[in-house]
């Protein structure tokens, strides 16, 4: 029960444009390489998640990714659902009918309640609450650029 | 991000066990057909719960499975990290240096509070309250194991 690596690297990329902030853009390479994605990865990735309507998807020489809105509108579970799909832990929770326990089943209860505080929490973290406890962290932005080139945004 | 079958199928078989009660031997073929499991993956289940030590596991003819201990004790959470590994939801929580982020990732507090979340609700699922949850919901028994013959525990 974990978080595939395509919601992982989806939520990583995200991390990096609400950095750069709404509407700037980044090329694909360099969102690969500050956050540690394997590029051909991302591509894929930047499909899924344009379509869920949280990234922009500019063509040309100068193209690349870009964030659409406000990092404040833009939540974890949006982030994780579009890549991972639908958080559900048991099946039961989202397809009725595949379980002929259904009708009597106490268990289905606890999942759905985990479900609803699972998806409550990722709900509730903000791109831009994430950043804030980041550059919080970030006592010495340029100490830590230096140790890892890349991985801190422009605008941190 | 779901639970695996060996998930379900060990929920299932200690619910089963858990409404016999405490002691009671259960054949394997009768867990497999009450609760609708294929009787080859319950005989691996069944080993992985024995070593967790939350299922006993009786050789020879008149042998089976049974229950250790007192429902009450028994917790969906043991069940479920017992089949499925531990709950932890993003590799970041338990394995310590498997991402460079790690130092300053806000996204990890996230997880780490989810996940305690998640397990706290499944630790405070003991199978004594599902069973009990189980009977309330079951107004006509008789009519529901007609209709589900053997879905429904001796004791029940």
């Amino acid at each position: 029960m974990r978080l595939s690596m395509a919601g992982e690297y989806a939520v990583r990329c995200m991390l990096y444009l609400s950095a750069q902030g709404e509407g700037t853009v980044a090329s694909r390479r360099e969102v690969a390489q500050a956050m540690g994605i394997p590029e051909q990865f991302l591509a894929k990735i930047a499909q899924q998640l344009s379509r869920a309507g949280v990234l922009q998807i500019l063509q040309g020489p100068r193209g690349g990714y870009r964030l659409p809105r406000d990092p404040r509108q833009l939540t974890l579970l949006e982030v994780v659902e579009a890549s991972a799909g639908e958080i559900f832990l048991n099946d039961c929770v989202i397809k009725p009918g595949c379980c002929r326990r259904a009708e009597h089943c106490s268990v289905h209860n606890v999942w759905q309640k985990a479900r609803t505080q699972l998806r409550d929490t990722l709900r509730k973290a903000t791109f831009a609450s994430l950043l804030r406890q980041e550059s919080c962290l970030l006592a010495h932005p340029r100490r830590l650029r230096e140790k890892h080139p890349g991985i801190v945004g422009k605008n941190l």
